[in-house]
């Protein structure tokens, strides 16, 4: 069968497949100085939003996203209290990481505040700790913030940006790396989402090089379900500046004082086992 | 944009979601007593085989699907001698299953034999091992055979099917569970494929009740990607007849003598990792 305008169908060219949702109608449109934005109410998965064609979210299967990208890094860290997120527009992350109550300072560093404004229009949930005062939202250029910071500025960097081409292209080489392990204090953390291990395992391997050169020790990748992405299947790297990923605060986690959707210590621990091929491909 | 007919779309009406799939060309179609099947080459994808408008399996992903239904199972049993393949035409469990040299007997029950005649064809990969004299194709209905057999017949039962509509909705009764309770010898396992957690928990709470209603005394859900099926994220749910699923032959499963692409121990662990919603709502 094909499929007409009432869909939103978005290419893996890369891979000959595509995923499509059916949508009520668009909510708005509008192209910014960095990128097309596109908001669509979808029959079953809620509120959409596209950007240059590529899905970034929607309401019904954020969390998987978000959950995975905060919790299991700032549970392995052991004293998680300064946050930077670069990228992360949308606020889903933020309100995940605002849900600790070691966290003290959360500096959100989004390059477009037009994808804020508008995730605050179309997807209150995401923003309802936008105004909490351990944050702070900038709408600057992430890799300069991170090359013009002090050392040990911050125990987490997390990197929910769009994929590696195009104005996100920059927070996926060795010297934005080298950059982030710099400005980590003791036991500093980083997590980037790091594409489909199905369709993109040469992203990943470039991403490990580069993460290595730029002066982090243990590298490990968490690999969880997101429908809207492409394959449906999303891992998310962690890099540590100097120990390994291998602990977490697993009772703390076990106890978490919080609610989630898909995150536990259970989850955490079978995120970082990976599949055979990566093994062979990446952990060798 | 809009996919025309160089694509195959399956829709997912009750999620309002569509995958797709870019086609070479269409390598075979015919309708059977049971079924229509479709083959068709893909651009990136490899074979494709599509029955009554549903993907069934593509080259490029199907070891995802084939070993998680398969290993887990068999290494969660001490001895698996005795193997009954319920449905699973196109041979790809079945291949899984014999590489276990503990196996001494498969017996595959499949409604329809084109659907193998068609595997043989354009998935041989998937059929190297039909000729293994431990492997007995027989091709009648399986919920006849279950109820015909005799207690204690085998060890292991997967039920590789299609979804709980049409054929196949036999296969998800309590009838049919007590049937296989029944033929099972002790710590006798069966698993099921039990369709996607973010699209049908319905499914699954009905499988679980039907599982328990049955006779079964554990049941537990294992979680893997699986590109070509709706969301992208699947389930397989095995159910024991007389003790919990939490041990498995792990030193055996770390030293397996046979290769993958997907599973290994860890893999194993994880994949019963349940997520925080699908505690609430079914192991609750």
């Amino acid at each position: 069968m094909t499929l007409d305008d009432t869909w939103f169908t978005e290419l893996a060219p890369e891979a000959g497949s595509a995923f499509s949702l059916k949508l009520e109608q668009k909510l708005h449109e509008e192209t910014t100085p960095y990128q097309r934005i596109e908001i669509y109410a979808t029959e079953a998965f809620g509120n959409l939003m596209v950007i240059d064609g590529f899905i970034m979210l929607s309401q019904r299967d954020n969390f998987l996203y978000h959950e995975m990208m905060s919790h299991p890094a700032l549970y392995c860290h052991p004293n998680p209290r300064r946050v930077l997120i670069i990228g992360g527009g949308d606020c889903g992350t933020l309100s995940e990481v605002l849900k600790h109550p070691e966290v003290k300072s959360v500096h959100q560093i989004e390059i477009d505040e037009r994808v804020t404004r508008l995730a605050e229009r179309y997807f209150p949930e995401l923003c309802q700790s936008n105004n909490d005062p351990r944050a702070k939202l900038m709408f600057i250029d992430g890799i300069q913030w991170v090359k013009d910071c002090n050392e040990n500025s911050y125990d987490i960097i997390i990197v929910d940006s769009t994929d590696p081409i195009g104005p996100a292209e920059g927070l996926f080489s060795e010297p934005f790396y080298r950059d982030c392990q710099r400005i980590l204090g003791e036991h500093g953390i980083i997590v980037q989402q790091s594409e489909s291990p199905l369709y993109h395992m040469d992203i990943l391997r470039n991403m490990y090089q580069a993460m290595r050169g730029g002066g982090f020790i243990d590298i490990a990748t968490l690999f969880f379900p997101q429908c809207v992405y492409p394959s449906g299947w999303w891992t998310a790297t962690l890099a540590c500046k100097d120990q390994t990923l291998t602990t977490f605060r697993e009772q703390e986690a076990e106890n978490k004082t919080f609610e989630t959707r898909y995150y536990n210590a259970a989850i955490h621990r079978a995120a970082f086992a990976a599949p055979e091929f990566f093994y062979s491909q990446i952990y060798r």
